[in-house]
């Protein structure tokens, strides 16, 4: 397969790299890294890569971020940074690729598990993870051609355990391979519709 | 109780009129019915209703759209419709709302059966539907001097039966006291970060 994944520097994005290049031909692609350079908030850079790249098997996208506060002290334009770069990116990364996807081919999202299990100052983010699994239940019946479409839902991962130090008390720590597993899963599996969730 | 319940005149809204109102204070709210006209997509028609009302003991919302149409065929403008029209209303409610919400008092959001149940075409409002299930969990854990968080998710109203005719084929239809009962639960109930699924 040729494989399409976007965020591959990232601790996320490179578990599915991790999973899938020993196998297939991954094309990594990052806004300033990798093997083609997207960046997937303007619709025009999405549209580059596609033509770039051409027909692919599978778009994993793994990447976005999202707003951290409490509520009380949130503006609307911050609860919707999760909106406008987490969700959105993603949705456009689907919408200008129907072009490139080869029949039977598979897009793979990635939301996380801030709208499970929410830690403080995480509702942006919850909003936009809530919202990415339901838009893949909710495509994923209307897929043309046998696409598929799932998403990956990690709890954090070991790597990212320095990172994310002291915001996410109690939550169990993921390795690679497992999040590499779900995404594997995810792109060479038979599932649509789907949220792996990982933890 | 002094409630306000915006969109009452809608058919999900007027089951919390019906079940709310014989016990409490409500103050129904329309774009142009009801005791107080807001347009809750302008946030300054929001801030004018608030000064208009005042201090209240719960706010619920019961109004949003999105667009209905298959993924493939959808631009990124009409995917947004759901997040525009249904998400943002009700985060904008809640975060022009703290200033006027007493303490225990409790905010009731409005999603939808959309992103458990889907339909054909539906991924737009199941994106929005997951995003208020995921940011009432998320904020629940956030909100100061004891306010509360919920949203009642109902499935298509036997009411509505007629107005939906042959778009939730097989769906159950669910009678306005037991959608009614969900947003008594959520506004005159203790808990907080609930999805209340009325199907």
């Amino acid at each position: 397969m040729k494989i399409i994944i976007v965020g591959a520097s990232g601790a996320v994005g490179n578990t599915a790299v991790e999973a899938l290049s020993g196998r297939h031909e991954v094309i990594k692609v990052g806004k300033s890294s990798g093997d083609v350079q997207a960046d997937i908030e303007d619709v025009d850079s999405i549209r580059a890569m596609y033509r770039q790249i051409g027909k692919v098997d599978a778009v994993v996208c793994a990447v976005g971020h999202g707003h951290f506060g409490v509520v009380h002290e949130m503006t609307s334009a911050q609860f919707m940074k999760g909106i406008n770069h987490k969700l959105l990116p993603q949705i456009n990364l689907l919408l200008e690729g129907f072009d490139y996807i080869n029949d039977g081919g598979s897009f793979t999202f990635t939301s996380g598990v801030l709208n499970r299990d929410p830690i403080p100052g995480g509702s942006s983010a919850a909003a936009a993870n809530g919202a990415i699994d339901g838009f893949v239940l909710g495509a994923a019946v209307d897929m043309p051609r046998g696409i598929r479409i799932n998403a990956v839902s990690p709890e954090v991962l070991e790597v990212s355990r320095t990172k994310y130090d002291g915001f996410f008390r109690g939550h169990v720590h993921v390795s690679n391979e497992a999040v590499g597993l779900a995404y594997s899963k995810a792109v060479e599996g038979c599932l649509s519709g789907q949220i792996f969730i990982v933890e």
